[in-house]
């Protein structure tokens, strides 16, 4: 026989499984002594079990009965009783916390009689009519499905009648009219009267809340998170109690460190004569924790010592809701506390050196995401602001610039040098101009799947989205702002994309404290300390090892400044642009061999020095170098604009011979899917030359490093690789020009030869290629491309907002990598890449090397790196530290 | 101790793999008593071990003078002895065939006393002294390396001072001094003198052939046949016999069978006085087999009687070389002779009916390239031609069109309505719209998988390249024929891909008889009932069902006479094209839902009347429609055309307002990659009412049919699904939808609702996918695309002829399944589908449906049917009836 239900006193901390987040604490607090109002919780087995059946399992009601048996004679009265009525709570509390996404249903008990009997024994008619309205408010929007709107809407009526605007206007008469409302209301929506019967209202309750799992939102946010569909929630049911008893009775919330700063003390609010909502609503001004002693010490110390005790027994700070009924102190509720990533550093070095927790722990709460938030410059705290309105925190960034209404304005400002902020209701595809321009997008609808926070995430823009006290009215170029100015086109504002706020004007932007400290300067913060001691203790226990994604001498630098262990991607076509950009075009209007060799002669020095350069900054560590990747025609003009000028210039008359010639070069090597045509090593084996220049001169820079006494390690990289047979003819290459160089230089050339894993038939093949392979890095970007079949350029802009919404994935694959589609690849490659060649390195160089969550996979795998963008790397230090503490 | 050398009469036929095809086939003719001359073979073995070691293995000399010793006690005579000596041939023999690739050394053992000795001996001192000269050549060039052209200048020189142009004119003194002159070359060129020593003559043959296993062009040839690189060649070391000592001699090819019609009774040539490379040069008349028999009626009956022998010892058609010397008939070798198509069924049919074998290895012995050659229009054979030139048959059919050299005139000829042929030296990308417009393509270069016939074969374009005889003069606008006319532009020629011939003039193209009886008409033909009877049993012996790919009533018709058992892939964007085009453009420029829904709306009555057509015409088979799959811009103008006649629109002052929304609309939905952009699926997914539209048509179809006592069974397929989310999105639309039409129509519909597998992520993940999926569909095309990363648009003209030229791949992975990657995805999804979802239909849709080769691997794999076009159902159902032979 299966126990769906649990006395508070029956359960622990550490069975959220069963009794979800809440009720699990509630059972944890219960066994440490401290005064919870006695409940019991009905397991999440229990829910999954009604939602399988589509009705409450066998033996349900009667456990429910046989609990609040024992609930009644605890508390000495029974639920709904005539006389002085025992009244409970029913909250959901499912496994991870779903804010706002689940019901509550407060003063289950009360009906025409027991109101009355409550007006007695609390001495406090108005209090009792109150409670009546409120459950029949919450019954009849939660349980019976009416609309929220209807309720308020009589409510707002009878105060208008009354000439007021505040709830607590009402008297018990009122309250006792709007109760008649209330009921009618039900009748009329539902068919059926308010259930007076208090177990059929517990019943009802404890339903909605299973149904409550089921709600499309509640869907929505569960794909959103991650969270999986079938745990299902608990119900907790609860003796009421109540702060609005008088003075001598309040609420209050309260954390046992600073969840914004971190620092050491307590931190909290309390209001006096209120209930737990009314202390959020902040309905009126809240006392801190230490004015609370004043009015009720004996409550405050009880408190005080309550929190010290909490945070001992859970090592970690906690975030606590509490009542005072009539100056008994009541525990609601608690759980470890959200924090800033600021409080997240320090608190966890703080508490590692109090001894609560070591320092292994330590760095398991804080996370890559929160350091990489840490790292981004930040407006300037004791600047004087203006704040207009909070919004998402879509993308991460402090922009600052002219607000502009449309793509094609923001691109014109842009273009003459201005910095803008794209505002719009919401973005779509024909947007994205403007946002490539713009140095934040700001949206007034739209969450963080919306097509602006995605498209915004993908190219790094800071956005905040969402932000509904906005009236964005685009035609008149200005938006107003509820119960605020009106910003128009042209007007400075500023936006934070980590916090979601909108301010007016220019806010001064500071650099990021962790960032000047990895910089090399003395920064002495505290958190800049904490973070310090993180890192290093990750560097310490971590495994994998971290290299950076640099394609010139100066990135390099900067990287190796930051933690990088080498470089894991050196990309060579960007030193084909600017002025060079001539020669590559050379090579490729060149009509013969010889017209091409030429043209790579003349590339070769130029080549060679940026190896030098690069080389002398990563001194002693391995330098992975890519060669060329994109199609060539990626460095001639564009084929439309092109067209367009020379037809232009054909209906003028004009002669433009070497335009001509341009654009019939760019016609033979147009591509119709550019991501999969003529490039990578299908490059160098049409044009063997290409590749050889290139090695000769990665050999030529090496050469000369080892003679000027430096310590150079090069891993020459194919791109694209698809079968062992192109990797084998390049490498053949490759050993040409490499016996070549060493005999003219007359020195040995230490270096490896590896490919990218990239396509999903070099992942297929892996263990054939690992056979001609010193190392596999991992281009997880382009193997996501393939694997799913879609190019990011195209993609993100078009559809990934709707599939982020329809949680057709939960996030991008290319924030974070596929592991179930992509992943699989990279397992199998990596499995049979070692299984044929044990010494083979193995690395990634995807963008996913800097992902928090990418990273532990890529651990998991047995990588021996990641490599990740020089701001990257710290992120990627910390993260395959706590990856490796398992 | 390893045996390295065997004696013919110690092997038989079927040790190919240690004796090579040639000493396997010699010592089989050994052994059934047939007069072969005496020798041995060294086996492939000693080859790797030679190649290996870069040298002779251990003992393989001794072996070598033990078997020369018994042959040499066999013949009575030593091995260039001086008196009467024996001499031997030198030829290699690999287990498969390399026709022209290996080497041969022939009268080995002539030095300058034992020419003497052969000349008297054989009281023929011109033949003596000519095998010397013919030793001195092959030798010098075969195994010494000496450019063969030395020799044959030499020669010539000679024959020129003699003032003749006719060997035979030669006389014992000339070639004497010609003797003279080869010696002096041998020692000019390699620096030491020809070894007089016979057995050294012996050992540097054998290693000579050894050698020649991997020259570059053997190498080359196995990439491209797909020989195994590790096999060898054996060495046959026979005792030579001369066909060439006068009138009582001779030498002959004969067959068994006619190896062009496959009509019964032997067939072959004879020449008197010749030696076996005189009867291939050509260079006198031969005379038929009938013919031999008065010359020489003795050796004639001998030779019947060891052709049937040997037809019925080898159970197939057998391809026979022999020699009489003086009266004697000699075997040289004998193999299973190659056929045309046409003969190829014939004779496996005629050997079943005589009782040689039986049905099941009749169909063994004839294949789909075969049967699909058959099935191309053929030009008449009764008409009168001219031939021009024979190149190679690069991609089959019989093409007739005016002659062009330039792809610009290709275009602008072919845009007026002429049929043409474009001609070239060889083809470059710059060609590729020509090709597309032209009738055929010829070249004078290049071999199968030069870029002409890579790209031809690619688009199905007839092609004939490499026709050297053809001198192309792109400038002048025509082609010399070498002794032969010239061809200018305009002129018309034709062109056989299935020979390689090129005829001057137009020649009557006929329809194949093969497919004039699949249509039903009654053809009284041989051939037609060879074809009949063979694939009637491999219907009957087939586990694979064959559907195919049709998109109109017109094309299911067809196929289904063709035998089709269903439409695998019915596409629908082709039924948005011409005139119904604008309807797209509606919907796609629409500025709302209910302008997409308007636009909808028009389309769905013509949707379903096509629908009801394609039912009606596979009535009682099943019907898979796959949603509309690419992307909507290709329903649109082309950006860059659009943009140019705009912008010159502009420079003239012209207003055109619907262009305008119209480039709007391309620049809007305009993708960088469109094959990896907002297409299959993700339409579906951002337009729901789209897919909504379709399944609504085909509903209503299958009701519309059921109500007419019609049999349907559609099966909706979903393209481009990556996770089973996106399936179940769609497939919830259209059990919506389904019920509706189920309501409206008061009938059940009977339907499937399945995917395609044609992303990597959908391999890797089939086993979720299959949990919501009726069936699989594999579509191969876009599977090899992203599996390989490339788009063959644009990569079969831009890198293919360089891949297969390099073997980087045997065969273009669109033609022939790629089975080690792509064929992997396609057999994890199978079974990792099955292992969910038993009842998985299984269906492979894309081209690879209907190539032989890859019909073997599905048929492995274990997929229920494939599809293909309706031309190629017939090579479907033939090649899935071998294939359960096993």
């Amino acid at each position: 026989m299966v126990t769906y239900v649990y006395d508070f006193a029956q359960g622990n901390k550490d069975e959220k499984d069963l009794l979800g987040g809440k009720g699990a604490n509630l059972a944890e607090m219960t066994n440490l002594g401290l005064p919870v109002p006695p409940g019991f919780t009905i397991s999440t087995e229990a829910c999954r079990a009604y939602l399988k059946n589509g009705g409450e399992p066998d033996g349900l009601a009667d456990e429910v009965s046989a609990h609040l048996k024992s609930l009644e004679e605890a508390m000495g009265r029974s639920l709904g009783a005539p006389g002085d009525p025992l009244l409970v709570s029913v909250r959901s509390g499912a496994k991870f916390s779903m804010p706002g996404m689940m019901e509550t249903v407060l003063n289950v008990g009360l009906n025409d009689e027991s109101v009355q009997g409550l007006a007695r024994s609390s001495d406090n008619p108005r209090f009792a009519y109150d409670s009546y309205r409120r459950l029949l408010q919450m019954f009849g929007s939660t349980v019976l499905g009416i609309e929220g709107e209807t309720f308020r809407d009589a409510l707002d009526d009878l105060k208008k009648e009354r000439g007021t605007t505040a709830d607590t206007d009402l008297g018990v008469e009122d309250l006792q009219e709007l109760i008649e409302t209330y009921k009618a209301i039900i009748e009329k929506e539902t068919g059926r009267s308010f259930p007076q019967e208090p177990r059929e209202q517990l019943d009802l309750a404890v339903r909605a809340v299973f149904d409550s799992w089921n709600t499309d939102r509640a869907v929505l946010y569960r794909r959103q998170e991650q969270i999986p569909e079938d745990l299902g929630t608990a119900v907790n049911v609860q003796a009421m109690v109540f702060g609005n008893f008088g003075m001598d009775s309040g609420s209050g919330v309260c954390f046992t460190r600073d969840p914004a700063s971190g620092d050491q003390g307590v931190y909290g609010d309390y209001l006096q004569n209120a209930q737990g909502e009314d202390v959020v609503a902040g309905i009126r001004n809240t006392v801190s924790l230490a004015d609370m002693a004043e009015v009720d010490k004996r409550s405050h110390d009880e408190l005080l010592a309550i929190m010290t005790k909490l945070e001992q027994h859970y090592r970690d700070m906690c975030d606590i809701e509490f009542t005072v009924e009539r100056g008994k102190l009541w525990m609601l509720q608690t759980r470890v506390g959200k924090r800033t990533p600021e409080a997240a550093f320090r608190i966890a070095v703080h508490m590692a050196d109090e001894g609560l927790i070591d320092m292994d722990e330590a760095l398991g709460r804080v996370t890559g995401e929160q350091l990489a938030n840490l790292m981004f410059p930040r407006f300037d705290e004791k600047a004087e602001r203006t704040l207009l309105a909070k919004g998402m925190n879509a993308s991460p960034g402090a922009a600052v610039g002219k607000a502009v209404f449309d793509w094609a304005t923001a691109v014109e400002w842009a273009d003459r040098g201005e910095d803008v902020i794209l505002v719009r209701k919401e973005t779509t595809p024909d947007d994205l101009h403007g946002m490539m321009v713009a140095r934040g997008v700001l949206t007034s609808r739209g969450g963080k799947t919306s097509h602006a926070a995605v498209v915004a995430r993908g190219m790094g823009r800071t956005c905040v989205c969402g932000a509904e006290a906005l009236d964005v009215d685009a035609r008149e170029g200005l938006f107003a702002v509820r119960n605020g100015p009106t910003v128009h086109e042209g007007d400075v504002i500023s936006i934070d994309g980590s916090t979601g706020e909108v301010f007016l004007g220019a806010v001064p932007v500071t650099p990021s404290s962790v960032v000047r400290y990895f910089e090399g300067e003395d920064v002495d913060e505290p958190l800049v300390g904490a973070v310090r001691r993180l890192i290093e203790h990750a560097d310490a226990s971590r495994r994998m090892k971290v290299r950076t994604n640099a394609d010139t001498a100066e990135d390099a630098a900067r990287a190796r400044r930051f933690g990088a262990q080498g470089i894991g991607l050196c990309r060579t076509e960007h030193m084909f642009l600017g002025e060079r950009r001539q020669l590559v075009e050379n090579l490729i209007v060149a009509e013969d061999y010889d017209g091409q060799e030429a043209a790579l002669a003349e590339l070769l020095p130029l080549q060679r020095q940026d190896f030098i350069d690069i080389f002398e900054a990563m001194d002693g560590l391995p330098v992975t170098i890519r060669l060329i990747d994109p199609p060539l025609h990626e460095f001639l003009p564009d084929l439309t604009e092109l067209s367009v000028a020379l037809a232009i210039a054909d209906s003028r008359g004009q002669r433009k011979k070497r335009d001509r010639k341009l654009l019939a070069a760019v016609q033979r090597l147009h591509e119709q899917n550019p991501m999969l045509g003529l490039r990578g090593v299908r490059l160098g084996i049409a044009i063997p030359h290409l590749f050889s220049m290139q090695a000769r001169a990665i050999l030529e820079a090496a050469a000369t490093r080892l003679k000027a006494g430096g310590d150079v390690l090069p891993e020459i990289m194919i791109p694209l690789v698809a079968t062992v047979r192109e990797l084998d003819i390049v490498r053949a290459q490759i050993a040409e020009v490499a016996a070549a160089v060493e005999e003219e230089q007359g020195i040995e050339i230490p270096h490896l030869v590896g490919t990218m894993i990239e396509l999903p038939r070099a992942a297929m093949t892996a263990g054939k290629i690992a056979g001609s392979a010193d190392f596999f890095s991992f281009g997880t970007n382009d193997l996501t491309q393939m694997t799913w079949g879609f190019s990011r350029d195209d993609v993100e802009a078009s559809f990934f907002s709707t599939y982020l919404e329809q949680g057709i994935f939960p996030v991008s694959p290319f924030e974070s990598l596929d592991t179930e589609g992509v992943g699989a690849l990279v397992r199998k490659a990596s499995e049979s890449g070692r299984a044929v060649n044990d010494k083979l390195k193995l690395g990634v160089c995807g963008e996913h090397g800097g992902d928090p969550a990418s990273i532990h996979f890529f651990d998991e795998v047995g990588l021996d790196y990641v490599s990740c963008s020089p701001f990257r790397v710290p992120v990627a230090r910390l993260e395959a530290g706590r990856s490796a503490l398992g």
